[in-house]
């Protein structure tokens, strides 16, 4: 199957069944997450991955009580962003430049965290913005692998950050809640959404050409 | 190649030569754009494929002048997220889904169209941040869809939206630029982004497991 031909087979689950997900399918979902670009190259996320029952079954009542998926899900990853980008985000970020790519002149690698501390001059609800792009971008390469590994996955958007915040003690760890994938194995007798057709824009709607 | 591969060859070129992408490789990039899911399935935006050398450079010079790969792409895609959520939007929604799914009751349909208005009760901020979320995983899945077809690519968020609104007419149609996406052919002598080391985190650093 292709690129294309997985995209279009993969779709939002909306009933899952409580089946696992094989480890190295998800280690490859994650490891595209760790691939994906971001700006400036900072990857200003962590990424949580849930597996304990008792927590996705928290973070359904108490935050997320119209996402059936998540209790019956094989792992939820909770996507957090960084709410201030912090001159340590910085730093360990040059530091890992500075192992990566040795031979980089110091002087090139100082005259970019300058250009990056500009970042940290901004409010934190545009640091928070900023960092929330960067993490659907990730959800993105998330999605698509798991389309190729055909792996059953659906995005979450809809769910109380505040209450998840609080339940996984994110915002004292300047992290908030942007989104959620969940990803397991599809229940072939309740998911209605598998077997609608795709609804898309034609091409004719959503690109132009100059 | 699978798709990891892939997504390891990649990186952001950021010196272009000015040869072309052929159209087959562009479509499957633009198909993939097409796909990517979105929040409520709305696609709330519109990319515009720039081929255009005038346009191009005009862009280069009035709204990214940081970005030397836009007058040296095969395309430059621009990604021009709905600003406001308006009532007709959801209507020609609904319209696709009509169409698209045509055994689905009606009342359902209509429960979602009332849903989903809550999105035309919200500020035009909150309307622009939501669009841009959709944006990003949309660029997501084309920046996958460019490593898959080995097409050398870059997203730029180092521009001027308010400057590239007005060049490009956006703002009267209810869009704003959110990022754009250049995809062409590297040139080998001076993109020295090619040959570097991708710096990405470790598992260790990006990723918890509860």
């Amino acid at each position: 199957m292709n690129f294309i031909e997985s995209l279009n087979k993969r779709y939002a689950s909306k009933q899952m069944s409580g089946k696992k997900v094989s480890p190295d399918k998800v280690e490859t979902i994650l490891e595209a997450i760790r691939l994906a670009p971001t700006s400036m190259g900072l990857q200003p996320f962590k990424v949580i991955i849930i597996e304990d029952q008792e927590i996705k079954d928290r973070i359904f009542e108490k935050s997320a009580k119209g996402q059936p998926q998540i209790p019956k899900s094989s792992h939820l990853l909770v996507f957090a962003g960084y709410k201030r980008i912090t001159p340590e985000l910085l730093d360990e970020y040059v530091e890992n430049i500075k192992i990566t790519r040795p031979t980089l002149p110091l002087a090139k690698v100082t005259a970019y965290r300058q250009m990056m501390s500009a970042l940290t001059l901004q409010t934190e609800e545009d640091n928070f913005i900023w960092s929330s792009h960067q993490v659907y971008i990730a959800l993105g390469f998330a999605l698509a692998a798991a389309a190729v590994e055909n792996v059953d996955s659906v995005p979450i958007a809809g769910f109380t950050p505040p209450a998840l915040d609080e339940l996984l003690g994110l915002e004292k760890r300047n992290l908030g809640s942007v989104c959620l994938m969940a990803i397991g194995v599809r229940d072939e007798a309740t998911d209605y959404n598998a077997t609608l057709p795709k609804v898309r824009k034609s091409k004719a709607d959503l690109f132009e050409y100059i």
